[in-house]
């Protein structure tokens, strides 16, 4: 598997791995009725440096990398996963995460935030855990699952 | 003292109140160059409703409130608040956010989140504090401020 920038070429098997997460909306804080245009607008955002985790020519993950703040706090980054359902539980997330730490370092970044780990996502949790994040913050029922209902969210934290 | 929506013609006085804080960049983590366009196109975001505090025609402050995330979080609420320097200490921080919590209510949101109190900012800590929010969460040196370094910023919340 290697991980490497995202290309034009690599678009439409971005949309195709992003699009079906938010519509479910059980782990993105992003509206669920986004189309394509507004799917590829969002994981292209201006601020976005976005990678894809390639294997035998397919796609099997994407993330974004961007500061979380600007102006003071700038010096935080901010990243999104996704993995492909075809490609869950072969490690692509946490190889994902663990080449999005190298990068932000790379880029001077000094630490990085995830700003809202839904509750309930708890592979996704105990990852983030295991590369050294930890909860700094819970959200009382700051989402709204659609299978659970009003869920908690973690903000998770570390340095670089 | 009267708050309501802001119109066409308080702008110049919302940027006025704006800009010097951002470029202070003591209690924002947005961009500390922004010129007077980028000022208005981040406080008249398209997601913010503004308002103003005025009293005998002076703008005395602003407030903006959004959703905080959209999808599962789009049920919580963020403002931003500033005073104009000339105002501090008449409680036109405290009327704001008591006219945010109301109208967020109005609008059917179940909560209010602030991202990023920088801790130094002792008098907005203790106000939302006395306003009813919690700090739920502490983000390690988060801020850089221009005077004290890297500081902690807080994430605070509270129930509507």
């Amino acid at each position: 598997m290697q991980i490497r920038p995202a290309t034009d070429a690599d678009h439409p098997a971005i949309i195709a791995i992003v699009a079906p997460t938010l519509v479910a909306g059980e782990t993105y804080a992003i509206a669920r009725d986004l189309d394509s245009v507004g799917v590829g607008a969002y994981w292209f955002g201006p601020t976005h440096e976005v990678f894809v985790a390639e294997e035998d020519g397919a796609i099997l993950g994407t993330y974004y990398l961007m500061p979380n703040q600007a102006g003071g706090g700038a010096h935080v980054a901010n990243c999104g996963y996704m993995t492909a359902p075809a490609a869950q539980g072969k490690g692509v997330a946490r190889a994902m995460c663990e080449h999005s730490l190298i990068r932000a370092r790379e880029r001077g970044f000094r630490a990085m935030q995830f700003n809202h780990v839904v509750s309930t996502n708890n592979r996704a949790v105990a990852l983030w855990q295991k590369l050294g994040f930890d909860i700094v913050g819970t959200l009382p029922l700051a989402f709204n699952h659609p299978v659970h209902g009003y869920v908690d969210s973690y903000v998770m934290f570390r340095a670089l």
